[in-house]
């Protein structure tokens, strides 16, 4: 089992390894006294994995509970959470009680808003069985639900107590989700780390599944660490999700956040005027695309609206080499041309 | 003019004087420089100081823009809140923009709660325009809507940049609302202050309102400023609200809160054993009930939902004498008897 120990406004542990779901309750105890345990997740996930929570939180002496939305990004919604909070009344959960997440982004973003939430404010611990949850959104205290009028327009920071990620629950994904998941870790490996880039490139981080997850959540907590709140440097994050959020956007949601990013980490690159030619390979050895369908000027309107936006200034991150990456701030104004750069519309 | 610092996870001023409505650009301007400037407010606030608010604003450099909602407590729900911050992100407001909340407790409460999660926080000025307002809810950072499971059941710990109470508007305000406002300051001379509970028994503290206002203030600020989170010192600022609340809830809130409080506190003290006639006749002499309509058990039973219970137990503020109150956690298994004496019904 690998560790990654996390210090931000609360200290955590990331545990990941195999075998782990069986060991929920084992392993929340560890930082959680036992209480009640509201399991918030969706319905595909609760089918796959609820009762083996439940009973692994019961068998650590939790009193479990559990409630599972629709799945999909589009219930992710203010509406959702209105029902997980009355859910959590219902059940006459305290805050002093525990949240569990348990799930992809999607059940995670949602249930750890609940969590910050409710009682304003309650303990949670994550339990991520994407890829995509596992390297990124369970890692970092960010929360979220969407609004009609943007993608986590409204959220928190709150950190969890804990994160388990079971590398066997990875192991058993369908292709599709690990090919989502490895545009995030694509984007630790750009920011950080030429190896990384290169076994996600070569497939050999396959082979290692546990140590390359830890790897990516070590680099993430890194810059989690160093700016909580997103001010500075954990802007740095956002590597191609100003252009993938676009991408996303104009889609209607219909490609994967995993698509927009390896979509907007290849036009983060061309913007940049960096070589994008080892970006585009790695992306396609992961099954990813590494093409917008859209026109750069749409694009550009729908990233207007982005909450990264500082008045009339936008922070983007800039690639120069493999490892290397800067912040640039520019106006707004100036976003349509990295837009079309970035689709390779103008040079 | 009177000002408290305060200085909690944030560090702010809150304003107390006359003339401060038509002067909130130029006071928010000390904290805050000038950006788009949200108004959030009620119906009934915005028809009386809506323009003022955003004529200042505009005056001092700020763009603003203003939303009103139905005003009343049954509308302090998730669906107002969900409606707030798509109407935000229709307005094209940034992380980096300012929100001010405008009104009374219900106005407050969800613009705060608005802010607290739009973008994941974005900064936010108190305005006022109710007495409890003014010496209650816009203190402390407290933000929250209501849940059908209960009051102020989601909210977020969210400090604002400054509080700004016009002295005016307070004057100006119908009976009923200094009513609902003197139970919270009846509440702070119990606490803590024998010569402020002896000016609001006498009627005196209307004739020195600012000072009686920024007194109130003063005292929550060292409570919260104490325990910003909840968890200990600021509990003693629950006395008399979980008798409250739970009289309050059973009265479909019908009765105001200011009643319910009021009630509450003639509860606590006679539940702890005091002599509760000088409450009563200071709770009378600002023209509040001191009786509850409901028999114990359906009190007791609607206050164990209240979030401030922890598990099996349950914290209440108790009073001693006035100017000194304690803290007592009980097993919930105890709660219908302290509410039987709360009532009278068994001595």
């Amino acid at each position: 089992m690998e560790r990654v120990h996390i210090k931000a406004s609360g200290e955590y542990d990331v545990l990941i390894g195999p075998g782990l779901l069986a060991r929920v309750g084992e392993m929340a105890a560890r930082a959680v006294k036992p209480c009640k345990a509201a399991v918030i997740t969706d319905d595909t996930v609760a089918g796959l994995y609820g009762n083996a929570v439940q009973h692994s939180l019961r068998a650590a002496g939790f009193s479990p509970c559990l409630w599972a939305f629709p799945h999909g990004e589009q219930h992710k919604t203010m509406d959702t959470l209105a029902q997980a909070l009355e859910w959590l009344c219902a059940m006459e959960i305290s805050r002093s009680d525990l949240v569990v997440a348990l799930g992809g982004g999607v059940p995670g973003d949602l249930a750890g808003f609940a969590a910050a939430v409710f009682g304003r404010g309650m303990r949670f611990v994550q339990v991520p069985t994407t890829l995509l949850a596992a390297v990124d959104s369970s890692v970092g205290g960010k929360t979220a639900v969407d609004l009609r009028g943007g993608k986590n327009m409204a959220g928190a920071f709150h950190q969890p107590e804990m994160v388990i990620c079971d590398t066997d629950v990875m192991a058993a994904l369908p292709d599709e989700l690990i090919r989502d998941g490895s545009a995030e870790m694509l984007k630790y490996g750009i920011l950080d780390d030429p190896a990384l880039f290169e076994a996600m490139r070569s497939g050999a981080w396959k082979n290692e599944m546990e140590k390359t997850i830890a790897r990516c959540v070590a680099i993430k907590r890194d810059y989690v660490m160093a700016d909580e709140r997103d001010m500075g440097r954990r802007q740095f994050l956002n590597l191609g999700h100003t252009f993938g959020h676009a991408v996303e956007k104009c889609s209607g949601f219909v490609l994967t956040h995993g698509q927009g990013v390896a979509i907007g980490l290849v036009m983060a690159a061309r913007a940049a005027g960096m070589d994008a030619v080892g970006i585009e390979s790695a992306c396609a050895a992961c099954g990813l695309p590494v093409t917008s369908p859209y026109p750069a000027d749409r694009l550009a309107s729908a990233a207007l609206h982005d909450k990264k936006r500082r008045g009339g200034k936008i922070t983007l991150v800039l690639p120069e080499a493999i490892g290397k990456c800067r912040l640039q701030t520019i106006d707004i104004k100036e976003l349509p041309g990295y837009f079309a750069r970035g689709t390779g519309e103008t040079p």
